[in-house]
C-alpha cells in the first residue's frame, strides 16, 4: 500500500464499503460523542469521516489529535447509518473505522480557526496565510481562479492564438503609472523597471512578424493603496493581432469572454450579443463609460420641455449656458412622494443642491404629474415628458441640469442609486457590453492643454487627416472597452502603427519628435521597418475573477497578497537589504529628513 | 471583403485558383525577371507568390516596393506553370496575379537583412530583434518554444496538476544566487526582492492544504554574464505534490517530460523507460552527475590489477593513499596508437601529467595489450583488464589513478572525448535518465566545515535520525535531476517538512535555529502548524526548448533576451532614473570610487 494514501478524502463512496484504506490528511475537526470519537479528514480534495471507539487499536492516539494535525489513517470503510449520513457530503455515506494513525506533523495552538469561517483580522490572516487559505471558502476561490485562467487559455487557444512571454526585467516607461525599479548591478547607477503591461512588447510582436499573441501576463504598477486594487501586481488576459480593425478584435474577444462566463456563471443568464454603445451615448444614457446594464433606467436629454418654462432655475440655465442641459432618469415605480424625498436628500448628502423630480399619479381617469416642479412647468409640459419618458401611474422621474460634462457623473449615480433602492436591477446576470468611440484627446484644465484621454498608442479615427484638420476635441479613438455589471474588464485598441502619425499626435500634446524617440524608442524604430496594422486588448484576470467567484475583495481570489500598505506579512517583505547588497549595487538609502 | 486579407500568405492552394483574394504581408523578396515582377509575400503564417507584369494596373506601384515594406494586395489565384511550381512551399503551386497593390506601411534601407540567415553581430540583431525575429529560423523557434510550453501546461493539467502564480515581489532570500532587489517607495529603505524560484511558495501551496501544484514560473537570479545562462530571467516547470514519497513524483513527471520529448522529437528516439542511476554510480560510471548516454562507454574501477604491478607510478598511488583507485575507461575501436597518443596530447593539454592507456591488436591468434602500461604490468595484468572491460581486438582503454573526488571530473571528460572522437555517440537522440540518492553535504575546504551540497529543503535520507548519529559525508538526500543528453533539464527532493529536523540540518551546517527562523520564517512558521509531506521539482524550460530545437545558444530561443552585458539593447534597459524617482525611493546612487 502506498505510505501515505491509497485515496483521497473525497474518493470513497458505498460501493467502498468493507474495503481497507488509507488516508492522509488535515485533522478538520474532532467531536468527542461519549468515548466515541469523529475525525473529520481534508484534504485537497473532500472531507471524510474517521471514527474510533476504545475498541480501535489506535485509539490512545486519536484521543490526542487536534485540529490542522496533518495524520495518516489506516481502516475499514463502513456504511454510516441511514439517520447518521450526511447528504451534503459527496463522502457523507461511508465513514472509515480507524485501525492505525499515525501523527504526520503536530500543529500548535492555531491563531486563527481553520474550521468555520469566523472573521479574522486581515494582518492575522495575511500573516498565516497558510491557514487561511485552509478555509474553504478560499480554497475554492483560489481553485476557481486557476479555472478560469485555464478556461481563457483553452479559448484562447482555440481561437489560434499562440502564448508568448515577454520579459520582466525591462525599460522604465514613463507613460501611465509609477514604475517599480530593479536597480542593475552589473551597470550600477542605472536601473531596470518592471513592466506596467507588456503593450510594447506586444506590440513589437506584431511588427516581429507574428501574429495573434496572448499572455496571462503578470503587470506592476506602484501605485498609493487602493481599495480595488492588490499592491504591487495583477494580472491581464493580454493578446494582440496583425492586420485586423476594430470589428475584427470585438468579433473574436467577445465569444472567448462570454464563453469565459458562461463555463463559470452557475445557470446566470450572461449577455449574448454584447450591445456596441458609443462612449457619448453611453455617458448620456448612463452616465458612466462603466454602465451597469442591468439597470434598467436610461436617462434622456429633456431639455426643451423646460426651456422657456415656470421652473425659473432650470431655465435661466439653459438660457445662459449654450452647453447647458436637462437630463432626466426616468424612475418606474418610484412614484411615491417618501421615496423622492429620499433620492432627493440623498443627492444633498452627494453635495448637490437637491435633486428634483417629478412624480405621477392616478387622478381619477387621468395620470397626473406632482410635486414642485411639475406644479412650476404646469400640466402640458408634464405630460410631454411623460410622453417622452414613457411613465405611468406610480413612476417618477429626477431632473438633472447644467453642463453634461459636468454632471453626468452624478446622474449615473443617481441613476444607479434609484435602480438599487427601487430593485429595478436584477442582480443574478452577468450583462457585458463594448463601449466603444472612446475621444482620442480631453482637456486638460490644469495645464489648459489637451492631453491623451487614453492610450496614446491608439490610432485616431480619420487617421493623420484628422489630426491635421479636425477639432482635436472631436476626434474619436479606434478604443474600445468592455464591461460587465459595471466594471470594465478589459480595454483594447487599434494601434497607431505609422510613425508619422505617431509623431504628430505627440506633437498635439506637447511632446516633441525627440521625446517620443527617448521615451518609446523601440517601438518607434520598428514603425520604420514595415509594420503591420495592429490591434488588440486586455482583460483584467483579477477583476473577471472576482465577478465570477462573487467576491468583494481582491485578497478573496489571490492566494499570497499583500496587506493594504504594501506588506508582505507572511514572507516579511520588504525588508532592509544587507551593507554587501547595497554596496554591491553601490546604493545608498537617504531617508527623507522629517519636518 | 476584409480590410486586409481574405486569406493568410500559407493558405491558398491549386483548389482556389480563379478565386479573387486579398493577401497583407511583409515583402520577402522583390524579383525582376525583365519587367516581370515576382514578390515572395510573407506573414506569420506562410509564403505566398504574387506576380506583376507591365500590365497590372498595380505595376507601377509594385516597382517601387522593397524588402519588409507591409503591402496589401488584390489580385488573382493563378495555377504555376510546372516548371515553376514549387514543391519546398505549401502555396508553390499557386501565385497570385496582382491587380490591386497599397503599401501598409514602407521600411527604411534595413539595418540586417531579413531574406536568408546570413551571420550578423550579435548586437545589431538585438538592436533590431524586430527584424531578426521575422527571420525563418528564429521565426521558428520562437513558435516552437511556444508549443512546447503549451505541450507542458496540457500534459501537466492531465496528470491532474493545477496552474498557480506565486508572487513576484516578495522577499529577499538569502539561499543560493544573488537576488534582484526592488526598492520599495511605500517603505523607503527596504526592498522586495525577486524570486530565485517560487520553492518556498510552493511549499507554502502544499502547507496550506492544496495539491500537485506547477507554474510555468519565471525565476531572477543575479548573476555575473554566463555562455549557459541569459542575464535576468528564466522559466521553470515548477511543481509540487503532497503525501508523496521520492518513487511517486519520478513515476509521476516522468511520462509528462518523456511525452514532451517524443512530441518534438520529429522521429528521433527517446528513451522509453528512464535508467535510475545513483548518484554514486554515475560519478563512477560516467565521471559526472549529467552524464550524456548517448556515449555508451561505462568507466570501471581497475585498481586491484594496478596494485603492486610493475607500473610503479599507479602502484606508488594506491599504496600511499587509502582512497586512491585507478579508473579504466574502455574505448571500442580505439585501439590505434595515434588515436592513443591524441588523448595523451589533449590530457596534457587539459593541464593533466597525461593519459595513461593500453591498446589490443591481434598477434597470429592472440589479442595482445600494447603500450608502455601493458609493458609495465605484464601480460597476465594486461589480459586480466581486458576480461574485466569485455574490449577486443581494436580497442584501448585509458586509466586515471588517485583520489577519484579529485580526478572523476577529468576522468568523465576523458570519456566524453573518447566517445566523441570515435563516434560511438548517436547523437540523433534523446536520453533521458535520473540520477537519485545525491549526498545530503559536502565538506568545504576552505571553510574546513559541511554545507548542504544541494537543496537545504530537502528531507536526508533517514530523517533526524541520520542527522543525529551518521557520518554526515555519508548521508544522502531525497533529492534527484532529470538529465537529457549530457545536461541536467530537472532537478527536485522530498522536502523537509519537518521543522525539527530542517533545525538539527541547518545547525550542521553551522547556522541556529534564530537564523532558519529569520531567513525562512513564513516556511519555519508553516511547519509548526501542521504540514503534509511534499515534495517535487522543476524543469528547465529554456534547456528544453534547446534540446529541442537543436539551438546553440539561448538568444536564439528567446523572444527579447538581453545581451551578454545584461543590457536589452532593443528597449534601452537599464537606464538611469529620473531624479524623482529617486527622491520618491528615498535613494542615491553612491558610485564606488575608481581607483
Amino acid at each position: 500500500m502506498h505510505r501515505y494514501r491509497s485515496h483521497t478524502c473525497a474518493q470513497l463512496r458505498k460501493a467502498d464499503v468493507g474495503q481497507t484504506v488509507r488516508l492522509s490528511g488535515w485533522v478538520h475537526r474532532v467531536r468527542d460523542h461519549g468515548g466515541l470519537l469523529f475525525i473529520d479528514l481534508r484534504d485537497h480534495y473532500g472531507l471524510t469521516q474517521i471514527v474510533a471507539d476504545p475498541d480501535s487499536p489506535c485509539f490512545k492516539i486519536a484521543e490526542t489529535v487536534r485540529g490542522e494535525w496533518v495524520i495518516r489513517v489506516d481502516g475499514e470503510v463502513k456504511e454510516r447509518l441511514a439517520d447518521t449520513a450526511n447528504a451534503n457530503l459527496p463522502t457523507g455515506e461511508i465513514e472509515i473505522f480507524a485501525k492505525e494513525m499515525e501523527v504526520l506533523s503536530a500543529a500548535k495552538e492555531l491563531p486563527l480557526p481553520v474550521f468555520g469561517e469566523p472573521d479574522y483580522p486581515e494582518d492575522i490572516r495575511l500573516k498565516y496565510r497558510f491557514l487561511d487559505l485552509r478555509r474553504d471558502t478560499l480554497h475554492k476561490n483560489i481553485v476557481q481562479r486557476t479555472k478560469i485562467i485555464a478556461e481563457m487559455r483553452k479559448r484562447m487557444n482555440e481561437s489560434a492564438f499562440t502564448e508568448f512571454s515577454t520579459p520582466i526585467l525591462t525599460a522604465s516607461s514613463p507613460e501611465g503609472a509609477r514604475d517599480f525599479l530593479v536597480p542593475s548591478r552589473i551597470h550600477p547607477g542605472t536601473f531596470y523597471a518592471l513592466p506596467q503591461a507588456p503593450q510594447q512588447y506586444k506590440q513589437l510582436i506584431m511588427v516581429s512578424g507574428f501574429d495573434r499573441y496572448f499572455q496571462i501576463a503578470p503587470c506592476f504598477r506602484d501605485e498609493d493603496p487602493r481599495a480595488d486594487r492588490l499592491p504591487g501586481e495583477f494580472y491581464q488576459l493580454d493578446l494582440e493581432m496583425s492586420f485586423v480593425e476594430q470589428e475584427d478584435i470585438l468579433q473574436t474577444m467577445e465569444p472567448v469572454l462570454r464563453g469565459v462566463f458562461e463555463t463559470f456563471a452557475e445557470g446566470k443568464p450572461v449577455t449574448q450579443s454584447f450591445p456596441r454603445i458609443k462612449y457619448d451615448d453611453a455617458i448620456r444614457k448612463y452616465g458612466s463609460d462603466k454602465p451597469d446594464l442591468r439597470n434598467p433606467i436610461e436617462m434622456q436629454a429633456v431639455s426643451e420641455h423646460f426651456a422657456g418654462s415656470g421652473f425659473k432655475v432650470f431655465a435661466g440655465i439653459l438660457a445662459n449656458d449654450p452647453k447647458a442641459e436637462v437630463w432626466a432618469i426616468p424612475a418606474k415605480t418610484g412614484g411615491s412622494r417618501a421615496f423622492c424625498d429620499r433620492m432627493n436628500s440623498w443627492a444633498q448628502g452627494e453635495g448637490q443642491p437637491g435633486l428634483g423630480y417629478i412624480f405621477w399619479r392616478k387622478e381619477g381617469d387621468k395620470i397626473e404629474g406632482a410635486g414642485p416642479i411639475a406644479k412650476n412647468i404646469g400640466e402640458e409640459r408634464t405630460e410631454a415628458i411623460r410622453q417622452q419618458l414613457g411613465l405611468e401611474d406610480g413612476d417618477s422621474a429626477f431632473f438633472v441640469a447644467g453642463n453634461p460634462a459636468k454632471f453626468y457623473k452624478f446622474a449615473g449615480d443617481a441613476r444607479t442609486r434609484a435602480g438599487e433602492e427601487l430593485n429595478l436591477v436584477d442582480r443574478e446576470q452577468f450583462a457585458l457590453c463594448w463601449i466603444i468611440d472612446f475621444p482620442f484627446f480631453e482637456w486638460n484644465e490644469d495645464e489648459k492643454k489637451i492631453d491623451f484621454a487614453h492610450n496614446p498608442f491608439s490610432m485616431p479615427q480619420g487617421g493623420i487627416e484628422a489630426l491635421n484638420g479636425q477639432d482635436p476635441l472631436s476626434i474619436k479613438a479606434f478604443q474600445y472597452d468592455m464591461v460587465c455589471n459595471g466594471f470594465e474588464i478589459a480595454s483594447g485598441g487599434i494601434r497607431n502603427h505609422l510613425p508619422e502619425t505617431m509623431v504628430k499626435a505627440f506633437e498635439m500634446v506637447g511632446l516633441s519628435r525627440e521625446t517620443v524617440e527617448e521615451r518609446f524608442g523601440g517601438l518607434y524604430r520598428a514603425f520604420q521597418y514595415g509594420a503591420p496594422p495592429h490591434g488588440g486588448m486586455a482583460a483584467g484576470v483579477d477583476r473577471v475573477v472576482m465577478l465570477l467567484c462573487g467576491a468583494k475583495n481582491l485578497r478573496e481570489i489571490t492566494m499570497f497578497p499583500m496587506n493594504q500598505q504594501a506588506y508582505d506579512l507572511l514572507m516579511g517583505a520588504p525588508s532592509e537589504a544587507t551593507p554587501q547588497q547595497l554596496r554591491e549595487l553601490e546604493l545608498r538609502t537617504a531617508p527623507k529628513k522629517k519636518d
